[in-house]
């Protein structure tokens, strides 16, 4: 049991003896405070053929919890004036929340019952799967969000791949002792970080929280490391819609790689501020599409690129091959100018994060389940400052951008070259 | 000429002689700061025939303005990290963005120009057009949007009941010359507001603002007074989508009335927290939708409530019933308990929305449109702590929840009984 200080920011963090990790960001002068349990246990390590129960049993964990029944439960949190936060994730499921500083103790208890003791009763749980599988079949009428689902799907063709909104044959599959069963095996302290931020008293914090989870033990099951697909892929699902959605996944590189920072540069040239390359070449100069972005997204240990395009089916092929073009453009340079306007907007929204509690506590819980610590700001600072058209090159001489997953969904089936 | 400062808190307020009102808002210890110009003239006061026209103005307005062509443009505000954003409204267009303090005086300068002397360049507005044109068309894939945009037409069967979207025949019919003389004409300073909130020297914007807005005159037409229908309607849009979207409107009261803190913790009573009553008695106990809410909603000088429901389309009968059952029971009273929830569920919320200058800034240019001036936060604090059960029966007993405006879209026409 440790407790340390970074030298460089406010983080401060403290090992439990069962494996669990504290985080935290007081911060001076707010009046809220967040919070986000992050149980390392997420869709991708969900029993074969039970795809979904996780968002079912994280649901399910707010319908009474310890000495509380479901009303009761509701108007505990309620009481506190708490805005939940977290759910399911491919890696993770988060418990997380925001209320008001005075009010942080209480919140704790209340969320370390529905973590380790939710009462997963017999008249609800139905009523619960039920709301997954009408959050499942409401993918049919939100065409770019159901693309995505099998953009990952066909990107991560394991159990990485996998939707926190599960499937109709596993939710249909699921039975409360499946849930009752997952949830005694798999929410276990090894690997769960606490993170906290704003108005935090940590070492009244920590000396809570050793109280409440010092008799709980054990380890989730390993999930294994995600593997992409190394090939191109071209997918099409065929439906009426009246939009066309353009989806294309492509290989980045995880926050340990030492051209990460290039690699977030570059992905911000290319759609970052107004006048970065997507938006000015795909959406300003052509009209072609209502809406184009790319994000850098990862796993732990895995980083990729997510592209977007939404259009009308007769531009959808010439913004399809814009798309690609733009992506693959990148790997000739960027100017001097375009990374230093990247540059100058990522620092500025890096500000503008660290204005919310609830953005900071999901930012350190995530850093410190990736990288097993959480980056001071001036770390983050320092490193997109460094960056240079010459750094980029040579992050793209590595890995330029091809072998390209697309999915498209809508009426037209399109020809997508790699 | 005056500039005067709030007894309750730190809003600061000046007025120049052309109509155009200051108000801001700086909070200590902030690093970035938001801005929002708010123009009192929306999609209610287009031409006719030409509904929207706002919004393709609003989107020319940042291609090229002042010395700078589009892509000059686009480069100054990344060279400033702003975010940008704001956008048209039925009431009022805002243009709107965050940076960080030290960047405010330029952007405000580039600001000015967006704003006064934007080019409306014959060779982009037709892009610009086109992507509002592509905008409306992606409703056809967004029910639920698209549900809400008919409810709003439907409940304000005048300019009122305008989206900002516009409409498939208004864009067609659009020319480059309706821009430029709609923008002569409605874009004036007469009621014109600057709302800031964070990193923000006040003495020294208003003298910036001053000077770059001292040649600046006019007033934009007056949109006449908002009325909603006062019977009940019943609309169905039939179409072939997997869930069924339900929205419902009725009578609220403006920010103005002696109730409206009742309205608001009425509101939340209903559809605040997680034990509130439409979350359990529609979502959690009978497992009938996968979203439900119900919302206070306003115009200048109108208040009005939408809730919400989206399901199958075999439990939407069930549902729909068991929405206006439970919009209609609020009449017969609240318990303490249920109000003493939904007041530390605002006080929370209204604490945390205090961290984000963004949110502050919005909020703040609101309220002085709304009002005239702006709410101290410890005024809305008291009024809400000072709302009781039988306040809220005083409310309900001047308008009782009845009158629905219904609208459903999906593949069931439905029986709307009011």
């Amino acid at each position: 049991m440790q407790t340390t200080t970074s030298k460089n920011s406010t983080t401060k963090t403290h090992h439990l003896p069962n494996g669990m990790t504290i985080v935290a960001e007081p911060m001076a002068g707010k009046r809220a405070a967040a919070w986000a349990f992050l149980v390392p246990s997420g869709a991708a390590t969900e029993p074969e053929g039970r795809e979904g129960l996780t968002s079912v049993l994280e649901g399910l964990c707010y319908r009474g919890a310890g000495a509380r029944d479901s009303r009761e439960l509701s108007d505990a949190l309620d009481d506190l004036g708490i805005e939940r936060g977290g759910g399911s994730d491919t890696e993770y499921t988060t418990f997380g929340g925001a209320t008001l500083g005075d009010y942080l103790p209480a919140a704790l208890n209340l969320y370390a019952d529905i973590m380790r003791h939710p009462r997963l009763p017999e008249d609800e749980w139905e009523a619960q799967r039920e709301l997954a599988l009408q959050s499942l079949a409401s993918l049919e009428d939100a065409p770019a969000r159901k693309m995505f689902v099998q953009l990952r799907r066909v990107y991560f063709p394991n159990i990485y791949g996998r939707s926190p909104m599960g499937t109709l044959e596993g939710l249909t599959a699921l039975t409360l002792d499946d849930l009752r069963a997952d949830h005694a095996a798999r929410f276990r302290p090894q690997g769960t970080i606490l993170a906290l931020a704003g108005n935090v008293d940590f070492d009244a914090t920590v000396c809570q929280i050793e109280e409440l989870f010092k008799d709980w033990h054990g380890a989730p099951p390993a999930a294994g490391v995600p593997a992409a697909v190394t090939e191109a892929v071209y997918q099409h699902i065929a439906q009426d819609t009246s939009q066309q959605q353009i989806g294309v996944a492509y290989a980045g590189v995880p926050s340990t790689h030492e051209h990460f920072y290039d690699y977030r540069v570059a992905t911000a040239v290319l759609s970052g501020g107004m006048g970065a390359r997507l938006f000015t070449e795909v959406r300003e100069k052509r009209g072609l599409v209502y809406s184009v972005s790319a994000s850098a997204s990862g796993l732990r240990g895995c980083g990729f690129s997510l592209a977007y395009a939404g259009t009308t089916p007769e531009r959808s092929q010439e913004t399809l091959d814009v798309l690609l073009g733009e992506l693959r453009r990148m790997a000739e340079g960027v100017t001097e100018a375009e990374v230093e306007r990247a540059k100058i907007g990522m620092l500025s929204s890096l500000v503008m994060q660290e204005e919310s509690s609830r953005a900071r506590a999901a930012a350190i819980a995530r850093d410190q389940f990736v990288l097993g610590r959480v980056r001071p700001l001036d770390e983050i600072t320092a490193a997109v400052s460094a960056v240079t058209p010459a750094s980029i090159a040579a992050y793209y001489e590595q890995l330029p951008p091809r072998d390209f997953t697309v999915v498209t969904l809508g009426p037209k089936e399109l020809q997508a070259a790699s």
